[in-house]
């Protein structure tokens, strides 16, 4: 059922369709998100509470959540949930905390002092899907970075709940992240709520969250017309699963199918040296399909994935970086053989007993991915999302003395005279102070 | 000639006012650039040529410039020039690579090991401006970060001179950097042929780099169409002078008039606690700006420009973060009393012997930095920009029994069946293996 390739057979313009995503339909819809950011910024609240009836099918009196409506939801979370909560919770914030780091001070020529400082994005907006799945995980995978960044105001929208009230796991996370608001905000009435405000939701400065097309949309056209920052550009799930001799078939059609329920535009690759290893998976594929409740759209997602066979790790890598997956697990004896070879992929999952449901809730590692071959050039999220670095310097007698000459001499060859005066003017003042 | 307010006369509109930048045209220039870009991908190399004769009045016989052409060019540079290059290429290379660090790995669960490792960018395109002003500066602040961060290809375009040839400076910079190649090509055509690949220039994975608004243009529209990366968006240079009675009018002026020589949109702001300073720096505009050879740009560039009188340092500072200036020099006896207060700003010059010339050339710090208020959300440019920050996670057979359960649950929590499984089916191998 996974369609397979032998690498050597393939031609180049094979490969590249293999490593192409499907694309985005995704200005179809811009007219449609067009319109309702225009009307978000028209009619504010009034807007945001007339789609939440129109598509989340609840009238709602007030958008926000407050903290009385989130500890009373929070408590119907049983024992053993709470405690799973809490121990991601706390694996993200160990790994997290680390990413946040001082730099030392550079003196770059006698007298002149160079450094950066971090700065907490001051508001961040963070979208909470909704709906048909709610996700606690990526509340926690957002918001954790946020706090240890010491972002100011944490905005967080999500959307309305058939019963009008907030899900309990989702509450449950808001106590454990000290956030006392919600927002019942969704689609991309959300996004454009806190790209420019409304009376009950404020306007941020970077908005964060995975999301359907819609929010994906509607997150490009802030990031262009509202100078609003964006965290990574949108794109399908995916996953890469490198296997060889060694590799357990079971688990790798495991992790296979963990991708393939995601959603039916998923991508579930598996990169093999070992041609038995392929054979295994499609056999075990087969049997773990059938029992899924997300079987329908697990088989779509098989169906447009795929498994390569390949002489050489060598070449196995070459595609690999060209695809840059989001995911990528090394499911065999020696993982590191492969480490210097990685140069493109989200997070990277070592070994046989490193699924990747471990990174996706519990492991410590951000869930929040570069997709559809971003991997090349984004990080996935990180602390750094959420801070600024600021360079500083500080220049004393001794450095414009020693390095004013040759900011001179480089300000002329631009031809930026009064960049050159802004040293001369102070050369000048030195040296009939220093007579 | 600055106009001038006073904070506690002006309303929250005026404050809106002020700290709102010039909008750019760009979406007047659109549909030239879009064509610009399908006539680049559709012809490649010819496209370039004949582009290359259309706006830049030079007939081209190749794109390529080799490092023959680099060497002959670079030979012309003379003793002190080539040391004043020498010595911002040295200093901005000891100010970056120390922004190459390694992160400890993490053990968040005893048996799950998660850590980051760096990977650089491999392909980025550098655009460096050229015709009437050549910037080796920006090559320098460009390359050197891409150079530390170890990206394998870095592709560098810069508009064909009258002459046909490579501007001698650009040519010395190239050799500092071992760049043996330029590619004779400017504008939103040079941007097109980075993103999407010609005969001649390879495809990158981010591209970096100022230019006019064309350049600016096509770096959106490649963004947003071709997967390409970019650095930051960009607007016009901007600074602002934070002084006080401590300050020194004629070095302030001088200042605020580097910013100003940039272009007419450029904007120098004064932000003070005394009246006696704006005064005496008004005089001092008058009279260094009838000197400059870019006095027609500057004074253009001033009539869009202002100053504020504050009544304290935390007003002062509420204006300025709301601002979010690229550049911030507080030009006052104490500057350190304004750190903790500084949320947003590209890069921070400290005290009255700090001049922004020492930034823009030759101090280490990078000079690419955000604009337009990009400052909330963006850093400038480092050797972050030109890497991944890949997450790594390996857990044992303690680690999963430790880790399994929990994440069982919150794949519940979520209804993925498919991502228990992949836990299951390992804790049971365990199990089944350890009776």
């Amino acid at each position: 059922m996974l369609a397979y390739f032998e690498y050597s057979q393939l031609t180049i313009e094979d490969k590249k369709k293999l490593v192409l995503r499907n694309s985005d339909s995704d200005h179809k819809i811009q007219k449609q998100v067009e319109e309702i950011i225009a009307e978000v910024r028209e009619n504010g609240d009034r807007a945001l509470i007339s789609y939440a009836e129109k598509f989340d099918k609840v009238s709602l009196k007030s958008l926000i959540i407050d903290e009385d409506e989130i500890n009373q939801q929070a408590e119907t979370v049983d024992r053993n949930q709470k405690r799973a909560l809490e121990i991601a919770f706390n694996n993200i914030y160990m790994f997290h905390r680390y990413q946040l780091t001082k730099e030392k001070q550079v003196e770059t020529t006698n007298g002149v002092s160079c450094w950066r400082e971090n700065r907490p994005i001051e508001r961040v907006g963070l979208y909470i899907p909704g709906g048909t799945a709610v996700l606690p995980s990526t509340f926690l995978m957002l918001a954790v970075p946020a706090r240890i960044a010491g972002c100011k105001e944490i905005v967080v929208c999500s959307p309305p709940q058939p019963d009008g009230k907030i899900n309990p796991y989702i509450a449950y996370c808001a106590q454990l992240l000290k956030i006392d608001t919600i927002y019942s905000a969704g689609g991309a009435q959300a996004i454009a709520a806190m790209a420019y405000g409304t009376e009950s939701i404020p306007k941020v400065d970077k908005i964060f969250g995975p999301g359907n097309q819609y929010v994906t949309q509607a997150k490009t056209l802030v990031q262009l017309n509202a100078n609003t920052a964006i965290d990574i550009p949108a794109g399908p799930s995916e996953v890469i699963v490198i296997g060889d001799d060694t590799s357990n078939p079971a688990f790798v059609a495991a992790d296979l199918l963990a991708q393939a329920e995601h959603g039916k535009d998923s991508q579930a690759v598996l990169l093999s040296t070992s041609k038995t290893l392929i054979e295994q998976v499609q056999q075990e594929l087969r049997e773990q399909i059938e029992v899924l409740p997300r079987a329908e759209i697990a088989k779509k997602a098989i169906e447009n994935s795929y498994s390569i066979l390949f002489d050489s790790k060598q070449d196995l890598m070459i595609f690999c970086n060209d695809y840059a997956p989001e995911h990528l697990i090394v499911s065999v004896d020696e993982p590191e053989a492969y480490s210097r070879m990685i140069m493109n992929a989200g997070s990277v999952f070592y070994g046989h007993l490193t699924p990747e449901s471990a990174g996706d809730y519990a492991s410590g590692t951000n869930h929040t991915l570069p997709t559809s071959a971003h991997a090349k050039a984004y990080s996935g999220v990180s602390v750094d999302s959420f801070i600024k670095k600021i360079t500083f310097q500080q220049i004393n007698e001794d450095g414009i003395l020693n390095l004013g000459p040759t900011i001179e001499i480089l300000a002329e060859i631009e031809g930026l005279q009064a960049h050159k005066n802004a040293v001369s003017i102070r050369l000048k003042h030195l040296q009939s102070k220093n007579k």
